[in-house]
């Protein structure tokens, strides 16, 4: 049995100008909706995760209380639970999927939380990696429903260094023959694994690896194991459309490319009147601080923030770094209480 | 004709207990040897690189002058000049040639400087990336022989990170189905072509890709025009096996993994009696400057000094970062008059 719902968006006209067909929504929540219906946190998924995947931060006594808040998890197009090139009818399946951006995905969950849950205010839109790029999209086309933001490890646009690292893994998956340009009757095994790999070097920092703490912090009894157990784990079991579609929004990120902005990143940044603490990992590859910095100079009301951590890009991410989650609950906490 | 000459190893025994038969190693010197045979400079190459793409630190009134240095670039084996999987007769050919490590490319570039040239003391071991990498065999093998070292952006020992970036570009060139094991009748071009752009996101810094140093430094027209143009361009005529054949040296190599060392890499680092310069890119992505500064506490009489820049990988490398080779070629001159 699916722990998700799904909300029908209908025929979902995109930016693009395409349609989404019966367009799905997949979200889960977590914690009860009050009369006042002013409890509640959006909490957007990153890139090729599901809302099960996003579970560590929320737990009884940390930020992200189901006992206080009402926490909504929307799942980004793509990922295989919302409408994704894996589960869309021909003719809109698989390579010839319709690009979906940041901005779509946000209207999308914006239905949602209005629609389907008469919501007016929002407590909190938090979220990591992909997850903060929607994250800084709400508090940008939505200010006056958004009071705070928290986005970590993640900007509101793909840099360019980013977009570059994104190539490589993509040119990996698609050098696989059997990915038959999207065309695949079985998965392309040896590309995704390809994909897994070279996302390996990115995902955590030098000093991770020198330490050696995939084998004393994450218990791999070697580096092939943490590489094949890891990184290639991750990946191997997703559909390749799916990761490209993701993909394909990841690197066309931009807060300012949308109706609304019409191509200002920087207009885009200063409307974001919320409280926003922004946390970059000092030893992040694709998402070094000095993006946030410079983002943090156009938002009226936003605190850069780094993590001094040895964990790259999954300081606060899945579950993996104690230490950064205490330092992140503290800052979602601190926020959630001004 | 080439401009380049070969000095015949016969049939030279590698660490890995195969023998190269017929062993060759390209060489090009540059200047007069003098007739003390005491004004010799060894300049190895860096990772798929020739001697021909060394030659932008040689030159009348730089450091490398060959009006007062004889300069001896001997070229690493895999290179396709000195016995490569692309010039190795079969049965040793393509895929079946033989491990070869940092510490064989260095024992055959002895007996070249030795032997052929009957030199018994050199003024100076320099070399970039790879280049480094044989730069600092020389000096713990050759202690009596190397008074000056001068490894830039490379490493004693390739760090585990590094490994885990090499093994992504690694996989995409082996994903395409064209490269078949290493049996390819023609070149394994999409897998080629993926190498460049994984290693795009390395080589260079996010402040590089952020400046838009590609199109304002290097004068490309777009980020495209940058990938295919330079990244592509630098390894699609290049041989996969050959590459690949480097790539084990570059994954493998470690000062300590030899039979004078026995594995202790500190023990190869306290050997180097050379005064050294030990020179790191401030935003090397796989050579951070922090690897350099522990091997240093091992060595006796080695310096740390780390180039500012937002080059990265790229810094003294070949040709592109004016500002930095100055500061480089400095460092040399400085090093060469002690």
């Amino acid at each position: 049995m699916a722990d998700y719902e799904i909300f029908e968006l209908g025929d979902y006209v995109l930016q693009c100008g395409k349609t989404l067909r019966k367009a799905k929504l997949a979200f889960k929540t977590f914690g009860t909706l009050n009369a006042a219906k002013d409890n509640a946190i959006v909490y957007p998924t990153w890139y090729s995760g599901q809302h099960t995947e996003n579970e560590w931060l929320i737990e009884p006594g940390k930020a992200l209380d189901p006992d206080k808040y009402f926490i909504i998890i929307p799942n980004m197009f793509g990922n295989g639970l919302s409408s994704s090139p894996s589960n869309t009818p021909a003719p809109w399946d698989g390579p010839r999927f319709p690009n979906v951006t940041a901005y779509d995905n946000v209207v999308a969950q914006h239905r949602l939380v209005t629609e389907h849950f008469g919501i007016e205010t929002l407590v909190l839109v938090t979220g990591w990696s992909m997850g903060a790029l929607q994250t800084y999209h709400w508090g940008a086309l939505y200010p006056d429903m958004v009071p705070r933001i928290l986005p970590f490890q993640g900007s509101a646009k793909c840099s360019r260094h980013n977009f570059v690292f994104l190539e490589g893994a993509k040119a990996a998956l698609q050098a696989d023959a059997a990915f038959a340009e999207g065309w695949y009757t079985s998965p392309p095994n040896k590309g995704l694994r390809a994909f897994g790999r070279v996302y390996a070097g990115w995902g955590l920092s030098q000093t991770f690896y020198r330490i050696e703490a995939d084998l004393t912090h994450m218990g791999y009894a070697s580096l092939e194991d943490f590489l094949v157990g890891f990184w290639e784990g991750l990946f191997y079991t997703r559909d390749a459309n799916d990761l490209l579609a993701m993909l394909w929004t990841w690197q066309n990120g931009d807060i300012g490319a949308n109706p609304v902005f019409k191509g200002d990143t920087k207009a885009a940044l200063a409307a974001i009147r919320a409280k926003a603490i922004l946390m970059p990992a000092s030893t992040d590859l694709y998402f070094p601080p000095e993006d946030n910095r410079i983002e943090a100079e156009s938002m009226p009301n936003a605190e850069l923030r780094v993590i001094e951590t040895w964990w790259g890009h999954f300081a606060g991410g899945p579950g993996t770094s104690p230490d950064d989650i205490a330092t992140l609950d503290a800052a979602l906490k601190e926020l959630l209480a001004s």
